[in-house]
C-alpha cells in the first residue's frame, strides 16, 4: 500500500462516502419519482436507479475496504496490512456500464426491434470493454498492461462510433424538447468514460505512489458520480420532457 | 482532540442522535405523505426527503465518528486517539445545500425554462460556497481561514441577492395562500445559513477548546435540523396549500 498522509487518507475516505451518499440519494429519487413519467419511460428511469443502486453497494464495500486498510491513531497513519480491494470497481463496471447504455437506448423509445438489437450490441461491447481491461489492471508488467489496454480500447471506440454514427438517425427523430439533451448525455457519457483509460495508463508513465493513488480514487469517484448519478438524473429529465410532449400531443 | 468533560461529550452525542432521529423521521414523513400533494409538487416534496435522507446518512457517520473518538469508563472520559471526522459535514453540504435551493424553486412551479435556469444558477453558487469554505476549514492559519471565508461569502451574498431580488417577481406571482409562507422560507433559510460563516470565525477570535467544540457541534446540528428538516416540512405545507388552491380553482 502507498504511504499516504492522514490528509490524503481522509480526503479519499470523504470522497468515497460522498459517492455512497450521492448514489444512494439518486437511487431513491429515481425510484420514488418514476411515477412522474409516462408509463413507456418507467423502465428506463427504474433502470437508471438500478445502476446507481449497484454503485451505492460497491462504494459501500470500497469505503469499508479503504478504512480497513489504514488506521489513524493520535494523528499517525499506519497501513494495517489488510489489502485495499480496488477490484470492486471492475465488478461494479461489469454490471453498470452495459446497463448505462441500455438506459440511454430505452429512454429514446425506439421500435422494439431496434431497442433489442442496439441494447444487446452496446451492452455486449461494454461488457467486453470492462472485461478486457481487467487482466491489464491487475498486472505490473507494462507490456501486458498496454496489450489489454489496447484490446479494451477497441470496444470503447466501437461504442463511441455507435453512439455518434449508429444513433444519429434515431436522435434526429426525437422530439425537439428532448433531442439536444439526449445528444448532451452522449457527450457527457463519453467524457466521463474517457477518464478510465487515461488513469489506466498512469502506472506505465511512472505516476505512482500516494499522490497518484489519491488522485485516482478521487478521479474514479467523480467520474462514476457523473457517469451514473448525473446521467441518471438527466435520463429522468428527458423522460419527463418526453412524457409532457406526448401527453400534450 | 479537545479535552471534553463527560457531560460535554454526552451532550454532543445526544444532539447528534437527535439529528439522526429528526432527519430520518422527516425523510419518512415526506416520502409517505407525498401522495397528499398534487402531482406537479411531488418532485419538490420527494427532493426535500432526499435532502433529509442525505443528512440522516451523514449524521449517522458523524455520530459513529464522535463516539469512537472518546470512551467513557467508570465516569472517566479518555480520547481513544481515533480522529473525529467533522469533514462529513462539508461532504453533506456539498450535496444538500444546492438541493435545498432546488426544492424551493421546484415548489414555486415556475416555467420549465425558469426552473432550469434558476436551479442551475443557485445550485452552482451553493456548491461554490461550500467548496470555497473547505480549504479554510481544514487550515489552522488565521489568514488562510480569512481568505477562504471571504471567498466563500461572495457566492453566499449572491444567493441572498438572488433569493430576495431575483425571485421577487416569481414570489409575487404565487397564489396568496402560499406567498407569505414561501417568503418566510427564504428568511428562515438565510437565518439558518448565517450560523455557518459565524461559527467558521470562532477559532480566529480565540474561541477554541472543549466549550467551543461543544457549542459548534450543537449549533451545527440545530442549524442543520432547521435548514433541512423544518424547511422540508414547510415545503410540504406550501405544496399542500398550492394543491388545494389549484384543485378549487
Amino acid at each position: 500500500m502507498p504511504e499516504l498522509s492522514v490528509g490524503q487518507f481522509s480526503l479519499v475516505a470523504n470522497m468515497l462516502s460522498f459517492s455512497i451518499a450521492a448514489m444512494g440519494a439518486t437511487t431513491l429519487f429515481l425510484w420514488l419519482c418514476r411515477g412522474q413519467v409516462a408509463s413507456p419511460y418507467r423502465i428506463a428511469v427504474t433502470l437508471s436507479g438500478i445502476v446507481t443502486f449497484i454503485a451505492f453497494y460497491h462504494y459501500w464495500r470500497i469505503y469499508n475496504s479503504w478504512t480497513e486498510a489504514y488506521t489513524v491513531v493520535d494523528g499517525v497513519i499506519t497501513a494495517t496490512g489488510l489489502p485495499f480491494n480496488d477490484a470492486y470497481r471492475y465488478v461494479d463496471w461489469l454490471l453498470t456500464v452495459p446497463l448505462l447504455l441500455v438506459e440511454l437506448i430505452l429512454v429514446m423509445r425506439l421500435s422494439a426491434q431496434e431497442t433489442f438489437t442496439k441494447s444487446v450490441r452496446l451492452g455486449l461491447l461494454a461488457l467486453l470493454m470492462v472485461a478486457l481491461g481487467y487482466p491489464g489492471e491487475i498486472s505490473d508488467v507494462n507490456s501486458t498492461r498496454l496489450l489489454w489496454w489496447s484490446l479494451s480500447m477497441l470496444p470503447f471506440l466501437w461504442i463511441v462510433f455507435e453512439l455518434f454514427v449508429g444513433l444519429r438517425k434515431a436522435i434526429d427523430a426525437q422530439p425537439p424538447a428532448a433531442r439536444s439533451l439526449i445528444s448532451k448525455v452522449r457527450y457527457l457519457t463519453i467524457a466521463a468514460w474517457a477518464f478510465y483509460p487515461i488513469v489506466f495508463l498512469f502506472p506505465m508513465i511512472g505516476f505512482t505512489g500516494p499522490q497518484a493513488e489519491t488522485f485516482i480514487q478521487i478521479g474514479y469517484s467523480i467520474a462514476d458520480v457523473v457517469a451514473k448519478a448525473l446521467i441518471g438524473i438527466l435520463i429522468f429529465v428527458i423522460a419527463l420532457k418526453k412524457s409532457e410532449t406526448e401527453v400534450k400531443a
